[in-house]
């Protein structure tokens, strides 16, 4: 378990808040252990900051209701949707009320005309997708987890796709949400593009709850591809696959996603998912467009591949095949925990410039290897995004110290190397100490920003902005 | 001309500034009444008010120490770029000092294997292009103007084929900028994404110079396609045309260009470029990839087209007949002038959801008919934007109030129809009484954002916020 920072907590203002809102709200307002427990962190290694209560909110005017209570006495707030972010975005470190939307998961409006869904922050990405099937289209972006959209926007999360599809930066046209005062506020619009006034829809997106909670959110929809190919090939090291995927990126080839398994990774896959694949650096793909559009893709990449070393490249445009490749990519999780099935599985995230990306993946190795850390490397490697999984045992304190040391290590070899300390987990409470390093010049602004907003500090605290600096 | 708001000049702090501006910066600064004619707003109907002074900044420094003795002062500053921005962006409402970046015209680098260049702001869209004409890459924004670099940030523009290629808040990663403080920032990175902290860079793009002059930029670039197909077809009327454009965005259709041309702006085109299409609603569309690629969606396109009653289609790859059917798009703004030789072209934008699109522009036509207008609709319909260009003589006072009369009823259909009052002119000074319609309840939280970071309001001013809410 790794500690983090517990601020003051207001006392007086979250008992009297809560007697207020346990009159307005009745059984809506949990204050059992087990609930309050559960809506603090629970994934990776970040200890678990209960809040004071939890508020099941149904509507837009329920955490409105919330909102300007808290407001009034001081209260941190906390906004959850499935609990699935990696970074302590839940954890309550100063107490509070979590305002948990799971129960807002309505899709309100589809405009098939116009490739747009509205939707409640609580659906998540695939309950969106089982509501459109009959309407041939769908929303791209996949973390991994069945997140809930408003989540997923206030974290700014992408996946396996956003090489071609974008993160959610890219794909949220208009949202609705509760000031730190309980205002409503509506930002964007329907229309696909607007010059008129501030971005306040990217402002909100990736904010992480420390602005305002979402309550509502225009979605962009894209057509279902036609046609749907997935193509695998092995790589001698890191290098060629990482000088594959920056030639075919380069030809403009449109690949949908692009994955990264290093050798460790596959050698665990094929014991998990009793596969054969050579224990070597391995790129998994998948192609969007026509019947014709995405042979001739797989075709190009192929060709690519065997120019820098590639070996073993095949493609399919057959689903069944497909899927059993793409299975394998989805358990990598479970396969590669199985690898030493009593640690606990630690995930991390960078991104850097795809030039870069070959020598990052190969200086985290070796880091991995003298701190004697058992480290799996998966990327989305179109974006030059990877993940370090690693496999820790938490009963070990030097262990732990040595995980530590190589997250923050982590975060400093990204910016050294251009890049970001997080491609799409965020900060939270795991990345402030690194967030300075990347962004010195701009910490002053976003604070100014926080302050403006949030004068009192309520919304999320202790997440993004490390209170040294 | 219309008359804009003046606002009050502090005339002391724009003498003393001058004064010390002129020690530090020599012939740079210039205070003759050409130049600073030049550098207030110079194109529509919207009156000149020229700066105090204007400062040709050659460096990131230049521009901090402009700021600097500007925010001593509380002297107003505006960005200059290019001039060639629609809504009185560049005019000096309280005076003060424009500070022009043509001169910072450099591309800094170029990382071709990550399909990014850095520029300094007053690189223009050709000149990027240009200079990266060995590379095989290009960036695709096009606004029309050969606009700067950092006024097309500023300013969120897009263009033609923003339908494909997204707009400026799509290809900017990263920003170098100065705050009204003079500080120097830097947001985003060189990483293809990021959810590292507050997005600052959207923040930056779009804001018009209000909260801060954008002294460098880093850009996405794009591999320069295989191949590229034109095609062309006349509708008996607008809403068929549109129904073509949702069909093919809906069978995902990677249209990289698609124009509607209302059958006014055909006759002009006719005329002016010596054509024989017929005098109706016509689709101009441009498609990028593969040359098995672009034929199939060329195809693709035909057979939707004729569904819905199109005629006259017609597709071709050869670059010359391609470059003829396009020229006369861009010789429209020609064209339509010569309808009316002595009337000055009023350029305006709105942008609503696709399935609005019919209406909106059929509305258009018959309030521009009921108040006598001359008004011809261009549209990159793929997004839902379309512009109108009002032929007004200028002499008739009516016929302005007329005009004016027109924009804002223009902007009101937009709202109505679920879309925005600008799709990619911006607000300026031309449509800040517009803008609360849209945002009524953004536009406090916008003021609050410009208030911390830009308390004196010397960013710009005048521009974005009516003063009266």
């Amino acid at each position: 378990m790794v500690q983090v920072l517990s601020l003051p907590r207001n006392e007086t203002g979250i008992e009297t808040a809560i007697g207020i809102l346990k009159q307005r709200f009745g059984e809506q307002l949990q204050t059992g252990q087990a609930i309050r427990e559960q809506h603090g962190h629970t994934t990776t290694w970040i200890e678990n900051q209960p809040p004071d209560a939890v508020v099941f909110a149904q509507s837009t005017e329920d955490v409105a209701d919330v909102v300007r209570v808290a407001a009034e006495h001081g209260v941190p707030i906390i906004p959850f949707g499935t609990g699935t972010s990696l970074e302590g975005h839940v954890n309550a470190p100063a107490g509070g009320i979590s305002i948990d939307v799971s129960q807002m998961n309505k899709v309100l409006e589809v405009h098939a005309e116009d490739l747009d869904v509205v939707v409640q922050p609580g659906v998540t990405r695939k309950a969106v997708n089982e509501y459109l099937r009959d309407t041939g289209l769908f929303f791209p972006i996949d973390p991994g987890a069945d997140a809930s959209l408003g989540g997923m926007a206030a974290t700014r999360a992408s996946g396996t796709n956003a090489v071609r599809y974008g993160t959610m930066k890219d794909n949220v046209l208009a949202l609705e949400a509760v000031l730190p005062n309980g205002e409503i506020i509506r930002t964007g619009g329907r229309a696909k593009k607007s010059s008129a006034g501030y971005d306040l829809t990217r402002l909100l997106i990736g904010s992480e709850g420390t602005l305002g909670i979402i309550t509502e959110l225009t979605l962009k929809l894209y057509g279902i591809p036609e046609a749907m190919s997935s193509a695998r090939c092995t790589f001698p090291d890191v290098e060629a696959a990482c000088n594959a995927v920056i030639l075919t990126i380069q030809m403009g080839v449109p690949v949908a996603r692009m994955e990264l398994l290093d050798a460790e990774s596959v050698r665990s896959l094929n014991e998990y998912s009793k596969l054969d694949l050579p224990v070597a650096p391995l790129l998994l793909l998948e192609f969007h467009g026509s019947e014709a559009g995405v042979a001739e893709q797989a075709a190009t990449f192929g060709e690519i591949a065997e120019e820098v070393g590639g070996t073993g490249f095949e493609w399919t445009a057959n689903a069944e095949e497909r899927n059993r490749l793409w299975q394998a990519r989805h358990d990598a999780y479970w396969a590669q925990k199985r690898l030493r099935p009593e640690a606990e599985a630690v995930a991390t995230d960078v991104c850097v410039p795809i030039s870069n990306l070959a020598e990052a993946v190969t200086r985290t190795q070796k880091k991995a290897a003298e701190l004697d850390l058992l480290c799996l490397i998966l990327g989305h490697v179109g974006d030059g995004n990877y993940h370090c999984t690693l496999l820790i045992d938490m009963e070990s304190a030097d262990e732990c110290a040595r995980g530590e040391e190589f997250v923050a290590w982590l975060s400093e070899l990204a910016v050294e190397l251009d890049g970001t300390i997080s491609g799409e987990h965020g900060i939270g409470q795991g990345k402030m100490a690194s967030l300075k390093k990347e962004h010195p010049s701009t910490l002053p602004l976003m604070r100014a920003i926080k302050s403006a907003i949030d004068p009192q500090d309520i919304m999320n605290p202790g997440k993004v902005f490390a209170s040294e600096t």
